[in-house]
């Protein structure tokens, strides 16, 4: 940051920025800024790309304008502790950035016992002052993420880049269906009560479901049989449901057609059904004035535009209640993220830095007009 | 049986015997017998009733006969370990009695390194006397073996007993699905290989093939996802399947349809499909006389006769191979077995022995005419 010319800081949550000029920090804010990043932590064993791809591309962005003066800063961020690894809590920085961090996270303790609060101390930091982290809301233009699409989706339309117009909201549930225990052998069919037939013909239709309303991400990732022995007919089965939409009023009316045909199986096939845990998170809208400067960007660069939902949480979801907000997605080969096989082209990080400083130069231009 | 006036011995394989009669033990076999019993051993933490009161049931037909000359002897069996709990390796003493155990099975170990020979020795038996165990094939005009129905069909029908006609084969198998991880917001639903979504569909489809073929039992008991996270996209499924009939060709004929089925939802769903373990036993019917007398003894107590199939393996099998075999079926209340809420009525332990207290003296009387 130092050597593209930019004064930094690191902020009471850890979270490390840079703000073009040579100026004091103190007049930091004297121009609004467009703010690039993404997050500096990834998940153990993972790969070199989630979050610091989009910290480097905004670096490289403000390395370009070195020497212009335009009539916005550019800032550059790397947010600290994105992923919730070591406290069960995501979004650490950037809730302190957007001054939406509750004063209880503090007191979150890692699996050693210690808070928050501690840890931010033994950093060298003030946690007392995290609430002077939140960006003053009048001097942010734009927040703008870069990032891996950790997803198949540009891989498979041939497309270096895209714009995210929302990140999705997702409901999880912990269900059950339970049944009764019997011997595979002396049990007939029409006596069974068996857990597993439930809850495959609910996997069936969860499924279905998520193939036939657009856009929808229906998934069952865990499951669990008891007692799970071969020759025992199944007794319960718990298994989750993740439900994901960018539209919050279909992701909600699609969980209570799910939660309606579990019962229905239930009654059909005599067992019980129950919710165990239930948790629901809304979409967040990228800017649309952002979204049309975004995809003029990418268009002026004579590729195909395409629009994308993340249906991943990203600092943006965070970001985006208090800053107009985009994210830019950039092709992720193989699709694998968090893995030491994660990979990106050369080329689709240059398309993106080229596309984001044409979107830096735009806004310029808007900046100028409103300045005038 | 000391006190029903029987003489006893315990073979070479532990099995315990007891034959009408105060002649020498050289002279047991001076009259052609009917063998009634089943096992001493159960499974740990298990109830009162399974196999001992098959032993029991014959103990108290023997008493009836105590004191009247028949041309037919009544003896006892209590099997040593039917179930194979500790050597991973049911029927060794039904084997010894019906000549089929194969010397192989005294190297057999237990989980402490113990083979079934050394055990046996300190016992203080004889391995290598075995072979004598086997009892003479044309001594024994039948095998009955009375136990719990360790399962919920005479409950259902209010019935307190059973003719069992035949043992039913099984295939056991153990398949996996395999497709490919992927983060459950990310991806797609036209983009996923989800290897639960084929399991289920699968084990939907054997749920389906079991209730619509007559008698066919088909279970998935066991199922483990890979890697099981709620977020992630199942990469790989195992689960097993358990498909049993009395007709061997319906049953591997059911097989084959749901493996073909199996890999046509693998095509369907883009995912591998793999069989990783097999296994094949074949059904063993009782003596068609047997049954006719049986039935007959039922019929003559006022009773309501019932045909059934043995969901479950027995000593019976095995002894079924060598000698004229026939099962009868106990009302099982509750219907749960291996559990110490096993359960039996004392009035259903009375038809039982009220029937074959009838079913000796039916074949006591085709023996006079035969010798006569």
């Amino acid at each position: 940051m130092h050597d593209a010319g930019m004064r930094t800081w690191v902020d009471a949550v850890g979270n490390l920025i840079g703000v073009q000029g040579d100026h004091a920090l103190s007049e930091r804010w004297s121009k609004p800024t467009i703010l690039i990043g993404s997050h500096l932590d990834t998940v153990p064993n993972a790969g070199a790309y989630d979050g610091i791809l989009g910290v480097m591309i905004g670096l490289a962005v403000a390395e370009h304008y070195r020497d212009q003066d335009l009539p916005i800063s550019i800032s550059v961020v790397g947010f600290s502790e994105e992923e919730g690894v070591r406290f069960a809590q995501p979004y650490l920085g950037s809730a302190a950035m957007a001054g939406s961090f509750p004063p209880q996270w503090l007191q979150l303790q890692d699996q050693a016992g210690e808070s928050v609060a501690e840890v931010i101390r033994q950093f060298g930091l003030s946690p007392e002052s995290i609430a002077l982290a939140a960006m003053p809301v009048d001097k942010v233009r734009a927040y703008i993420e870069p990032h891996l699409e950790q997803g198949p989706v540009l891989e498979s339309k041939g497309l270096p880049v895209a714009v995210v117009t929302s990140i999705i909201g997702q409901t999880r549930l912990l269900v059950r269906f339970k049944g009764e225990a019997g011997h595979a052998g002396t049990t007939p069919m029409n006596l069974r009560r068996d857990a597993l037939v439930s809850a495959a013909e609910w996997t069936v239709q969860v499924n279905r479901m998520g193939r036939s309303v657009a856009d929808l991400r229906a998934t069952v990732g865990r499951l669990n049989v008891t007692p799970n022995a071969s020759n025992v007919i199944p007794a319960e089965v718990t298994l989750s449901l993740d439900l994901r939409h960018a539209d919050d009023a279909l992701r909600l009316s699609s969980v209570e057609q799910l939660l309606q045909q579990a019962v229905q199986i239930s009654q059909d096939e005599n067992v019980e059904f129950e919710v165990l845990q239930r948790s629901d998170s809304c979409s967040v809208k990228a800017a649309a004035s952002m979204v049309a400067s975004l995809t003029d960007s990418i268009v002026d660069g004579g590729l195909e535009p395409l629009a994308m939902t993340s249906g991943a949480g990203h600092d943006a979801v965070v970001m985006g209640q208090r800053f107009p907000m985009a994210m830019l997605f950039i092709r992720h080969p193989g699709g694998i993220s968090h893995h030491p096989d994660e990979r990106v082209n050369v080329e689709d990080v240059q398309v993106a830095i080229d596309v984001l400083t044409r979107f830096v130069k735009r806004l310029a231009l808007t900046e100028s007009r409103v300045t005038v």
